[in-house]
C-alpha cells in the first residue's frame, strides 16, 4: 500500500492520528521538500525531532527523485506499506497525479490521507472560503522578466466579486547561472517572497496596465487613450497579508493595498506568507472579523473603504 | 484558552496529533453538529467509539447552543482549557466567526487547529484545486420553489474556464410545517441530496435556462427569440460525482453531465455526496486522472468530449 500523507501547515504534530498510524508501519517514508507551499522549515522537518517523533527515518525525496525515480519509491509496495509525506494536503498544491497514476499502473493499491492547507486555512481571515475565486501564483519579478498573466485572472475573479488568494514565489533548490551552465549541483540558499515585494511588484503591474491619467497625456496635446478603468486601486482596494498561516505565530493584517505596499518589510516577519486582495461581494462579518487587524486600528482605511466602495456598514455589536 | 478544532472528513481518527493533545486536557469538549459539510454520521461521532477514542464526554452543540448559549460554551475559558470539534476545517464552511468575535470580546484566548475539508479533499479528483472558482450550494427544490440563482454563479466560473464544487444540499433537524406551527420540537429525518437529484435538478434549470430550440418556436411560425447559447450542454460538459471523499468507500463517477444524470441512484451509493463541473482551462493530465473513473470506461464520451470540447489530446503513457 502507497499511503500519501498530508502533513498539515505548521509542525510534526499536525499529522493525523490515521496518518501517523500509517507512518509507524511503513516500510519506508519519503517526505516531499519541492513543493512550493512548503509551510515547514525542512531543517526541522528532516531533523531528528521528526524522525523521533514518527519512530522511522525519513527519506528526503527531491522533485528529481519524485519524478525520475518513482518506481523507487513504490518499489515493494504491492505487498508492503510505503509512506509519502506532503506538507499540507497531499493532493493540495501539486496534485502528484503523477505518482498516484503510475502506481495505478503498477496496481500498487493507495490511500491519501488528507489534511489542512493553505487553501482551508485561510479561513482563519474571516474571509468566506466559497467566495474565493481561482488561486494565483505571484513570480518574483526581476529587471527584465515581469510576468503579469496574474493580474488577468485577478480580474477575473473581481469582476463577478471573489476574494483572491495570492500564492508568492519561492525558490528553493535553484542553481545561479553559472553553476548550472557548469552542471554543478550547487543550490542557492531558499528565497521567500515577502508580502512587502507582492504589493509592490503588485503596483508596478497595475500601474503598467492602468497608468496615471497625467502620464497617459501625449506630448502633442491629443487626448490619452481610452483604458477600462482599474478594477483595484490599490488606495480603494482592501488586501491581507497572511504570515505563517496555521502556525503558533500566525499574523494577519488588513488594509488598502497602499497601506501594505507601503509597511516596512520586516513588519511581516519570517516567511511562508501569502496575500489576499478581497472581492467586492464580500459580507460586513467578513469585513468585522478581519477589521481586527486593520492597519491604523478603528481609524484605518479599512473601514473607510470598505464603506465607500465595498458598500459595507459596520454592524453595532 | 478556546480550541477550536478541525476533525476532518471520515472518523475519529483523523483529528490531528495537537488537536487530540488539545481534546485530552480539556474540561470541557464540545461537537458542532450542524454544519453542511457533516462528513461523519452524527452517531458515530456521538457514540461511545469517539468518546472512548478522545478520553473525554463530548457534549453535541446545536446551531441554538452555539448560536444563542456561546457564553456558556467560552465559561471560564480565560483560565481553563475548552474544545470544540468541528467536522472537516473547522473555519472552513461555517467560520464559526461569531464564536471567535464573542471569545475575542471576552478576552478569552483561541487557538484554531486546522484539518481537511472537502475543498481540499476535492484534490482526490486529479483536478488542479487552484483552478476551482466559487463554490456553489445547490438547494433542495421542491414543486414550487427551485431557486436557480447558483446557475449565474456557476456561469461565472464557466466564462473564465474554471471548475466549479458545486456542495449539495442537507437537511438536518428540519421540523415538518406541521410540528413547526404547533411548536414541537420534533425533527424530520436527516436528507442528504444525492448526485442523481443534484443532475436532475441542473437539467431542470438549464432546461429553463436554454430551451431546447423546437420549444422556442412560438405557435404563429415567428422565429424565436435570440437566447445567448448555454456554457454547459449536458451532452458537451464534463462532470463529476464525489460520493463520501476522505473516506475507506469515496467514490468518484466522471462523465458527461447527461451520462451522470442517466445514472441509478443508487449507483453512487450512500451519502455524503458533492458535484464538481470541469471548466475548459483544464490540463491533459487532470483529464487522463479523472478518466479513470469515466461512464463507459475507454469508450464513455468523457474522451470524446474532453477532445471535441474542451480540446484536450490524450497523451499516450
Amino acid at each position: 500500500m502507497l499511503y500519501v500523507i498530508g502533513l498539515g501547515l505548521s509542525d510534526e504534530k499536525d499529522i493525523t492520528v490515521k496518518g501517523l498510524e500509517a507512518v509507524k508501519k511503513s516500510e519506508r517514508v519519503y517526505l516531499e521538500s519541492y513543493t512550493s507551499i512548503l509551510m515547514i522549515p525542512k531543517e526541522r522537518l528532516a531533523s531528528c525531532d521528526m524522525e523521533e517523533f514518527y519512530g522511522r527515518e525519513v527519506i528526503v525525496a527531491t522533485r528529481e527523485t519524485v519524478e525520475l525515480e518513482s518506481d523507487d519509491i513504490l518499489r515493494d509496495a504491492e505487498t508492503k506499506d510505503i509512506s509519502f509525506l506532503v506538507v499540507g494536503d497531499p493532493l493540495g498544491a501539486t496534485t502528484h497525479s503523477d505518482l498516484l497514476l503510475r502506481a495505478s499502473d503498477l496496481g500498487v493499491p493507495t490511500t491519501v490521507i488528507h489534511n489542512a492547507s493553505i487553501l482551508t486555512a485561510l479561513g482563519s481571515t474571516g474571509l468566506q472560503m466559497y467566495s474565493f475565486g481561482q488561486t494565483l501564483s505571484l513570480p518574483f519579478y526581476t529587471e527584465t522578466w515581469a510576468p503579469s498573466s496574474w493580474y488577468d485572472r485577478l480580474e477575473e475573479n473581481l469582476r463577478v466579486g471573489m476574494h483572491t488568494l495570492i500564492l508568492v514565489d519561492i525558490k528553493v533548490r535553484e542553481q545561479s547561472e553559472e553553476n548550472m551552465a557548469r552542471g554543478r549541483l550547487i543550490y542557492e540558499p531558499p528565497r521567500f517572497m515577502s508580502p512587502y515585494t507582492a504589493f509592490q511588484q503588485f503596483l508596478r503591474t497595475e500601474a503598467e496596465r492602468h497608468p496615471p491619467v497625467s502620464e497617459q497625456e501625449s506630448t502633442d496635446g491629443t487626448p490619452p487613450p481610452e483604458t477600462t478603468p482599474t478594477l483595484c486601486h490599490p488606495d480603494r482596494t482592501l488586501a491581507l497579508s497572511l504570515s505563517r498561516i496555521g502556525t503558533p505565530t500566525q499574523r494577519i493584517i488588513a488594509g488598502t493595498i497602499s497601506e501594505l505596499a507601503s509597511l516596512p518589510e520586516e513588519e511581516f516577519g519570517p516567511p511562508l506568507h501569502s496575500v489576499v486582495i478581497v472581492g467586492k461581494r464580500v459580507h460586513p462579518l467578513e469585513v468585522e472579523f478581519a477589521g481586527r487587524w486593520a492597519v491604523g486600528g478603528e481609524n484605518g482605511n479599512w473601514w473607510k473603504v470598505a464603506k465607500e466602495v465595498y458598500g459595507v456598514e459596520r454592524e453595532s455589536r
